[in-house]
């Protein structure tokens, strides 16, 4: 007699489990509650009237095209408006370096498919973002940890890490998902020459390049890169896999970002592509070009800059206000994020059943690490919520952790 | 110093290839090419209005909504909806049984992460559809087949298979791809007792069980399976993964499919597609909900099967008119392909090259078959070309085999 193959099943499957954010989101999903654990652009800032105008325009004028199958590469219009786009950062690149994703977080997965091999090592920020290692651990990917600071990506550990052969660096360089941090134009210089030096390839994830509220621009790394190799114009051949997506400039609902590399690794990952879902939405496509395209995504993002800005603001006032001196949070130029740091003693996952009596939720950043640290960490969102929500969530927070802390003090 | 990382990517990679259906697509992309080769759905059959007509409703009454991220399960009046039409044909399911996917290709890959370990077997038709292999080959499957003839798979080889200790069998019930042929009742019934018999799960690939042209409806192993449990209404816990799409019925550009499972399964595949691209488009399974509830989808059904249903008629009168005695080609009550038998000595590849100077072009049958065999075997589309289109390709091709058996003979 077999065993039935659902309980073989249910063994064989029990390494993977669901994201601890998701589960939170579910929790929070109760509308008194005040949520800085997702991480949801805004809706009032999403352009519904021009996508209802493209929507209509775009099964007027294209109906059959964008209702049927198309080419994995992605739309072709829509792949070259992101290289004028890139272009304008110094990323000069062609059609052939672009691949169109169900969202970045196809993107990443589509990475660990043709890079990660079980018990291969990725060099990957402590902490990092949530997501990548979601995607990677069902490539049974093994993690090293390079830890940050405040100028992001510390260069100290990483000349360690790249001697033990990993597939590739992977980076959050502006305004860093989960910490906010941004990593210094040093730093990048230095990134680009070890992993040079090494030859491992750096996957660049930048969702939220354009969503910078004070101080300059830094440079990405794949256009520092393509500078310092000065192909006069030729398309991209470097070492720096770079991701992007419309979901926090657009709207993610579309499920729509690229990954920009060297022709021949996009070549690989559309092969991946095809095998994994066909291509990506030909409506979703056509209609997201339909809205962006004609310069309406630069005025759109002025004002997303401007709400978030706000927000991100009233989060920092609200901290300065509420939280005891103990705390610590970083100040991001840009984003979505900030990361509190509690006192040692406070486990930041016990808290939050605190928080969550007082109408308050955020993400405990241990999730973050893929070495199970940081249980005094946490992720907070401020684009999400507006500004007088913002400030009361706060409140509420610094209700429960005060109560916490004298929990904490009456059992020690 | 180290090999480029590039190089020693290329050669990793270099067991992933490219589909030769895709590569042969490209070829037939010149508009003077009639093409029996892809697998598309007329345009002309697409709901064009009705999709622009509750675009605009959509994004009026749910825009942000629809524009936001959602849950990984999929909407959920969606899966409702698929609930109420599952149970016209007796499977009894719940929302908790279905998961939405990025149509059946990521159904496929998403089955394929969670089920196969590097050298698992599963059991394929033979031939079987080739976007499963391709789900597949990334997660290093092996394959066992199973022959067919025109009743579908043959029970004899399969208990040999299943003594073999596969991970899964895939079947397509109803008019297969790429054959065309029907697995018969009596058949359905010993393979859901063989899998049953060693505790082994069938994938069941059903996109096209509502484009049934001629003869009765014959019963998915999903309802067989469940009618024999009798649950008494309760959701369904068997042995059968049912899979089906909007794809065929409603337009592929929307990538979107759905998996029906015992919910634990469902739950495991749900972690995965987290980790794959975090959820299927809001936007597009919105849409389609709002196309296709109320009825809409059985009438629209009923237009593409008196089309496809004339087509075929064409297809198979052309055949019957042009083609000499030696080949002989399936005769499918269904679908959107039927199946061509050239002499032993022609390969359909070969054959190919003198098809595509005719200005006509199929798939040849080998890259069907997980053994490499098949040499003179194709795949013929009849659904996309109108009557008169497909009798001047079948006519074009005639000529092409003529000079072609013609050299052959020359050469002998």
């Amino acid at each position: 007699m077999q065993t039935p193959w659902t309980q073989r099943f249910a063994q064989r499957t029990q390494r993977m489990r669901g994201s601890v954010v998701r589960e939170i989101l579910k929790l929070t999903e109760q509308p008194d509650i005040i949520s800085f654990g997702g991480g949801l652009p805004a809706p009032d800032v999403f352009p519904v009237d021009a996508f209802e105008d493209a929507a209509c325009h775009l099964l007027q004028a294209h109906g059959a095209k964008a209702l049927q199958y198309s080419i994995t590469e992605g739309y072709r219009p829509l792949r070259e408006m992101i290289c004028r786009h890139s272009a304008r950062y110094g990323i000069v690149i062609e059609p052939e370096n672009v691949l169109i994703t169900s969202g970045s977080q196809q993107a990443l997965d589509l990475l660990g498919k043709v890079f990660i091999n079980a018990g291969d090592h990725v060099v990957v920020e402590r902490p990092t973002y949530l997501g990548a290692m979601q995607a990677w651990n069902a490539y049974q990917a093994e993690y090293i940890n390079v830890p940050m600071d405040e100028d992001g990506m510390c260069p100290d550990g990483l000349d360690a890490a790249l001697r033990m052969g990993p597939k590739f660096i992977y980076a959050l360089p502006n305004f860093q998902n989960p910490t906010g941090v941004t990593l210094s134009l040093e730093r990048r210089h230095e990134l680009i020459r070890l992993a040079d030096h090494y030859g491992v390839p750096i996957i660049e994830d930048d969702p939220y390049g354009q969503l910078r509220y004070e101080g300059q621009h830094v440079m990405s790394l794949v256009a520092l890169d393509a500078q310092a190799r000065a192909h006069d114009g030729a398309p991209y051949t470097g070492n720096i896999i770079y991701l992007s997506t419309f979901s926090k400039t657009l709207a993610p609902g579309l499920r729509l970002a690229w990954i920009v590399a060297p022709a021949e690794v996009i070549q690989k990952l559309v092969t991946a592509k095809q095998g994994t879902d066909l291509h990506t939405s030909t409506f979703a496509q056509m209609l997201a070009y339909d809205v962006a395209h004609g310069g309406f995504l630069d005025q759109h993002v002025k004002i997303i800059r401007a709400e978030y800005g706000a927000r991100r603001v009233a989060m920092l006032a609200a901290m300065e206000k509420y939280f005891p001196p103990e705390l610590t949070w970083t100040k991001p130029q840009g984003g979505l994020f900030l990361w509190v740091t509690f006192p040692e003693s406070v486990n930041a996952t016990d808290l939050l059943r605190e928080a969550i009596k007082e109408k308050v939720a955020y993400v405990p950043g241990t999730a973050f690490f893929a070495d199970g640290t940081g249980h005094n960490t946490a992720r907070f969102n401020f684009s999400y919520c507006n500004e007088a929500t913002i400030e009361e969530g706060i409140r509420r927070l610094s209700v429960a952790l005060r109560r916490f802390m004298e929990m904490q003090g009456t059992k020690g």
